[in-house]
């Protein structure tokens, strides 16, 4: 039976402990297997960072993946970078008994409702897809992999790149999706850095593999999303020597360009 | 008279000076109007890392900007945040008069010379041109600023991407061009870093402002690049509320994809 859904403020609450120092829980079914997922930890420790900051955004977040935690205790350590007029900049480190398990640093800004784009490349084309018609991402991978985190979130994904569910990945690298929390909370700036790495890996659809880890991502959060179900874009680059970059698109549900994310990760290929 | 070209060896050298520091020297030269390249300073970073890992190559490196320093000389201090078997993690920091600079991590392993890639999608397509009717980018800029560092290197432009030079950008947002060192020495993992910023902004293209500060960079080297001319595509993604993305990619003189960036920079549009 699939563990009762918790919110998205509640697994990735920080409790201040000292100085710059912040105690927080990793849920244990916020991952794959028994790996918490990536971007659930940086979205930890971008509401530390935003805790201990004279802004209250996250515009720019880059992390270092250095040793996967369990569930259970983990603090967070802030440092102030640096401080400014328009945004500060915050190292985060999150550990378990000691041990350095991620590191980022992150921009903390402000961003205004009032904005809109000057000139868009839109090289990154938002998924045109209805999502009445997508097909919830279940919590056993086609690879018999255990996935909790899908009984979290409510994650859809286009039929269209629906291949590798049925042994026949369609070659395209590239997966198209719907994200809501599912207490139907709104995306806030650390919760796109969750949002960010929520879809399984862009390769499923070149090739099912395995746990592909994250090694480093980078987000940038680009405006404000209106309430609503996201619409995530993510493409798997080039795989070679075990290792993948992907790339990911997310909009709010008015079709707003949110947020913008690129990872390397491992992977058993190449 | 431009500045005799000095090697980007000699300009990017760092000097242990106590446990994890490193002495190192800004030259007025690499940079734009009297503001360093950003790609250059991550290169220095990025020598003090590998110098204090016990690996040999940039793999990732994930850096902020949040100051800028002046030409002179500088301090970097390195952590070793986890050492492993197959690959080191190295916080470095860029100090001058004790404030800090730019704070990356970088993730420093072996790249092997013999890999090929499992798959590749292609999204970023290498630029067909020819470097041999490509026009070397002068050191005035066409909004009259001074880029010293054009005087540095040999960067070509390919003549389709030139419309900004004669006040009609394209409006693609996309510059193609080759890139070589004045002394002809081969890119190192370390020079890579330098090599993906090593244009100017590709909202050249959309319209010609003055400095396009980087805010946020992160790079991943995926390969070992043999010695010649490094072909490189830059690309804005969007602008809004004065802020840009861009991407890069990096080929070799034998059509191997060697680099990836995205960076998110500051711009007065939007």
């Amino acid at each position: 039976m699939p563990a009762a859904p918790r919110p998205f403020d509640d697994v990735s609450a920080v409790h201040p402990c000292g100085e710059g120092e912040y105690a927080a829980t990793v849920d244990a079914q916020w991952g794959v297997s028994n790996k918490p997922n990536g971007g659930y930890l940086l979205a930890m420790l971008g509401r530390a960072a935003v805790a201990g900051a004279g802004h209250e955004h996250v515009v720019t977040a880059s992390a270092h993946y250095l040793h996967s935690p369990d569930a259970g205790a983990v603090t967070i350590e802030t440092t102030v970078l640096r401080k400014g007029r328009s945004a500060d900049h915050v190292r985060a480190t999150l550990r378990q008994d000691g041990q350095a398990c991620v590191e980022a640093v992150f921009m903390i800004g402000h961003l205004d409702e009032a904005t809109s784009p000057y000139w868009d490349a839109g090289a990154a084309g938002r998924p045109s897809g209805d999502r009445d018609a997508a097909v919830r991402v279940p919590s056993t991978s086609p690879t018999g992999m255990r996935v909790p985190l899908m009984d979290q979130i409510d994650l859809r994904l286009d039929p269209s790149c629906l291949g590798f569910a049925v042994g026949s990945p369609s070659g395209s690298g590239e997966l198209r999706g719907w994200l809501e929390l599912l207490d139907g909370a709104p995306f806030d700036t650390t919760a796109l850095l969750f949002a960010v790495d929520a879809l399984p890996p862009a390769t499923m659809e070149v090739r099912p593999t395995g746990w592909v880890p994250t090694l480093e991502m980078t987000a940038y959060v680009r405006a404000l999303p209106v309430p609503g179900p996201l619409t995530i874009l993510h493409r798997a680059g080039l795989v070679e020597a075990e290792r993948v970059d992907e790339t990911t698109t997310v909009w709010d549900s008015a079709g707003r360009l949110v947020a913008q994310a690129t990872q390397l990760a491992g992977i058993r290929l190449g």
